[in-house]
């Protein structure tokens, strides 16, 4: 049969266009993933035609549609789609400069190059669990905005390699969970993976495991036009998220290597472009569609404008306290009365002085926050009373009740960061979760793509080394926060006490463009700042706790729970007449950002002795040759935390005799 | 119903005095999770006195039954079985002494510290991936050294924690892929995680899940021995993998807190255990089991020593040649004419100088050891062809055929790693497989455990810098070099030409107690050895690859593809007439362990410039204060490879211009 879109040009041509741009780019790149476009270029053209609402000429419209293209090696498909229905930053140019430097056109999409792509792909799974986050923050903000405002739905197309993934498993249980039923996933089932056939790795019923996550489930030809169109009208309809299993031939059009896995990363060669040219019946040269055909697609780019212009006088109508509180929060914007907020809480603190561990000092600062913060999303990954994230007032989110302000995300730490990335790229809220900093390496994959995104998203990581104590090596992070410290544009905050666990928790609401990771102890520690300040001292990532007395000998940097043990020594070498002043380094990232001068002079110009109950890899560049570094140097131990900082020599003694053979 | 074990004990005495060993233990320690060995005692109670095969006077026998904890937290469930059973090392006083400094009971069963402790588990889903290794390793040995000599199950208990581990999917759907049908699954279905019952976070039904992966399926009461006894016989029928789901109360036996959370992760309190006793009928004091129950657990401990004798006769049996295999594998020893085969490959190479990437190096290598090394067992997640791990004469490893020695483990890096953690643990084989380097995140809690657990590992990591060019920074390690040489006892190696390749091999290979990570180009590189050496060089994690002429002024140290860069700068510096010499620093590990005065000549007096591909994160502990690094500093982009080498300027003309600032 043939299907027709706007204009009256056969869905075929529409269709073909996609495959020719696709095949045609990545021949001139001479690398890339053609296969994948080709195969998905009907599924892609019927949802892009008949269902997704966006209109082109506002790419960012908040209430559009999201299409997630969550099997990333296909880019082409993305490019050629935001080319052709007019997205303004997509030129030709663009789709001809396909992963060349200073492209928009990467390899892989990336968020942030350009307006229609939503979420940054290629890492395999991460696409559908982002998707997750997407449909779970549309429910969110229609729990609170109401129907007229936010309902949208979110589309991926994810291949073998994402349901493979074992993310996807968190992804698919935690939506069927909660009841997505705006999430549609359309699975490119070619039966083609890189190695060759699926069949060397994989006999599993598709179908069926979605269906014991409690979605609904159809399967269809994925060529045939009619049949996507009827399975996507299907799937809007049931109140459980929906997969569509896509039955396509990878590479489709290609005479002789469709079906096959080599379609599927390489480009296809002169001579099978040819022949495939030949055999859809696409007799244009590379990169020039016929008038009538972008013309056909360009209306499609535009269906969505007047759907845009009624949701903005639906906003217009609203009470302008509702208008400007959705305004805010779709911006991003920390609201009035956030700042004074957090500097009540110090000064209160600063006077109370307590003694508690810094989870707990979180869930404090929490409580604080969460009534003039609305849109703080909090959860954690079945670890809720021990990672202190939720609020008091905070309601739990559910299937069907979304108003609330707390997820139980289960034991998914993987699938809750990347849920949290899709959150914080849906925007309206900001999502913070919980596990152990120990399974920041569960989550480090997504922790990955927030920082590579620029996203605001907040992970506390409790029980963050070896104080945790009892539970042994398998849960005490040693390596985690060298490990974190080493990622690119990820703040790594180690409060030591429940003021500087509140001024890092503002840093990290305030980072609009940088993820942060607070590590916080299990163990119970004293307040350190005991006066108020109003300036956040922890911004500038290291400051002098507190300064020797006299000129300067020796300079002792702690992080955290370690700041107590450098105190300490500072007293007992100030019994023995040696002046030690303490540095509180709750980030190093921040503090690598300031001006030269701050830094020495924090540093002071004597030995430095760091202290840290982690390994010291990376702590060498504060240390100069004359400094050393006190902490880990391997794994942990089964035994009660105090037992383990005498054993493993983290205290105040070793400090001290570090510091008298050095000065 | 009543069943009866050995001596006449009732059953429930038997498993109550696991009930009661745990929850005294838990209680002495004020700290653990009584829940899950109270809950699961009937089952394991079963498991061990009617089905494993096991001798706890001989707890290493190769042939033994192997028994995975996968809910790790559970651990005095195991400890309580192997004191029962009358393991050696698992004395009552280490019961006593569970979680405390110094004892063989930690909080997780820790591998290494007692025999009965087959793997690490205690990050969830670990367990039931790792065994998944077991039981491969299992048909590997077994189409090897057939039926008499290799024959055995692997049995498993995992918790609801471990089933919603997105790891637990790709275990499973491997395992049902490989119809591994003597690996069965009991899963402890309490309803219970440490939030809550488990409706507040997962709708999933889990049987169907398993079932669509591939497995038979069995539903019982977890206290009902018959059932359990009728089960596992049913399930050991099977040719596919086996779960059989247990539905048990979490805390049995525990009057108030049974089947709640609150007997999770806590001890019971000391009115609650008294109520316990009295519920159970165990009138008997803390640590002490009466007389006829420890004879009647003490007998099933020595249940298998007639099918351990049987065995030992068959391998005496066996030709003299075929035993000595079996020997020699099963302790892990390389076969005479390794060394020999590695000087070989290192002496051809040296002299052809071929210029080739160190993935394809990697390649050559595997092909020179595969016929010495019969054990090497392959394999790669879905990128075969890329990481060029597959031998040429490799056969597959497939459903019902386990004669060959590669594996397609599918798009499923984490389940790989494990269960490479799995086979190593089975002994018998080294497993080696590759992936993207960037995708050592998605590996890396089971990373963590071949480092924990001191494992003989080998992870192949290709694509490992900017160097792969256009897919862009999702698939460019910047970081990742750094985050993994943060992990205590892994050898992270970066070899910078096929020489080196070898030698990194060798070393892993020959390294029993630690994993390896050879990080390996997409690019061709030059053969930088161009002069061949037995020694092996690489053994020292750095070496002077190259010589100031004349007195060294400066030095430059690189590692892999940075190595040809370096030499190009020596070449520029010693035109302009500076005397730089070249440091390659294979392995940081290895070169860190060399003494003082050895690091010291490597690194010479002059400055040092370092330059990598990658952060720079940990270098400057080499580097002095006049050092400098070249280097990343934050993701990569999407273009050709030279393009980009020039575009972060990682280059000769940069390395010499910091080199001339410096001297």
């Amino acid at each position: 049969m043939t299907a027709q879109t706007s204009q009256s040009v056969p869905h075929k041509q529409m269709a073909n266009a996609i495959r020719a741009l696709s095949m045609d780019a990545v021949e001139a790149a001479k690398s890339g993933h053609p296969g994948m476009p080709m195969g998905m270029a009907d599924v892609a053209t019927v949802l892009y035609s008949k269902f997704l609402k966006f209109d082109a000429a506002d790419p960012r419209w908040p209430d559009r549609d999201r299409f997630v293209l969550s099997a990333g090696h296909g880019s082409m498909l993305l490019y050629s789609l935001l080319y052709l229905t007019g997205y303004p930053e997509m030129t030709i140019e663009q789709v001809k400069n396909f992963r060349q430097l200073g492209s928009i056109t990467a390899g892989h999409p990336e968020y942030g190059h350009a307006p229609g792509i939503e979420t940054t792909t290629g890492p395999l799974g991460q696409g559908i669990a982002t998707a997750v986050g997407f449909a779970l923050g549309e429910r969110i903000l229609n729990a609170r905005f109401g129907d007229p405002i936010v309902d949208h739905y979110t589309y991926v197309i994810a291949g073998d390699g994402c349901l493979m993934e074992g993310i996807s498993q968190e992804a698919i249980t935690l939506a069927g969970h909660l009841k997505l039923g705006k999430l549609i996933v359309l699975f490119d089932d070619n039966g083609i993976s890189i190695d060759g056939p699926t069949s060397l790795t994989t006999s599993e019923d598709q179908q069926g495991r979605f269906k014991a996550a409690g979605w609904d489930v159809q399967a269809i030809d994925g060529h045939d036009p009619a049949a996507i169109e009827a399975a996507i009208a299907q799937a809007r309809k049931t109140d459980t998220p929906s997969l569509i299993a896509c039955k396509t031939i990878i590479g489709y059009g290609a005479p002789k290597k469709q079906g096959s896995a080599s379609t599927h990363g390489s480009p296809l060669g002169a001579e099978e472009i040819e022949g495939t040219r030949a055999a859809l019946g696409w007799n244009h040269p590379p990169f020039e569609i016929p008038e009538d055909i972008l013309t056909a697609w360009r209306a499609i780019g535009q269906q969505g404008a007047a759907a845009r212009q009624g949701w903005q006088e639906r906003v217009d109508e609203l009470g302008s306290e509702k208008r400007e509180e959705l305004e805010r929060v779709l911006a991003g914007r920390l609201p009035a009365g956030f700042e004074q907020a957090v500097e009540a809480f110090k000064k209160q603190t600063a006077e109370q002085k307590p003694k508690v561990a810094t989870r707990m000092s979180s869930q404090h600062v929490i409580d604080a926050l969460a009534p003039v913060l609305p849109e703080l999303i909090g959860g954690s990954a079945d670890l809720t009373g021990s990672n202190n994230t939720k609020a008091k007032e905070a309601a739990i989110i559910k299937a069907g009740d979304y108003a609330g302000s707390y997820i139980h995300y289960g034991i998914r730490e993987h699938g809750m960061a990347a849920a949290m990335n899709g959150l914080a790229l849906h925007g309206g809220v900001i999502p913070f979760g919980g596990t152990f900093m120990v399974f920041t390496d569960y989550c480090r994959p997504a922790i990955r793509l927030s920082a590579l995104m620029g996203l605001r998203v907040i992970y506390i990581m409790t029980h963050d080394s070896i104080g945790l104590g009892e539970d042994g090596p398998t849960h005490q992070p040693v390596e985690h926060l060298a490990a974190l410290r080493a990622m690119p544009n990820l703040y790594v905050f180690r409060p030591a006490d429940t003021v500087e666990t509140a001024e890092c928790w503002q840093i990290a609401l305030q980072s609009e463009g940088t993820p942060s990771v607070i590590s916080l102890t299990r163990q119970g520690l004293p307040t350190v700042r005991t006066t108020h300040t109003a300036e956040n001292l922890s911004a500038k990532g290291g400051y002098v706790l507190a300064e020797a007395e006299g000129k300067r000998q020796v300079t002792l940097i702690a992080t955290g729970s370690e700041v107590e043990i450098a105190l300490a020594a500072r007293d007992a070498l100030k019994a023995d007449g040696i002046a030690a002043a303490v540095v509180s380094m709750p980030c190093c990232e921040l503090f690598d950002q300031q001006d030269e001068a701050y830094r020495k002079q924090v540093l002071g110009d004597g030995p430095r002795i760091a202290v840290e109950a982690a390994i010291g890899f990376g702590w060498e560049r504060y240390l100069g040759e004359k400094g050393c570094f006190i902490g880990m140097t391997g794994f942990g131990a089964s035994a009660p935390a105090p037992q383990l900082y005498k054993h493993f020599g983290i205290t105040a003694e070793a400090v001290v005799a570090a510091a008298k053979a050095r000065i």
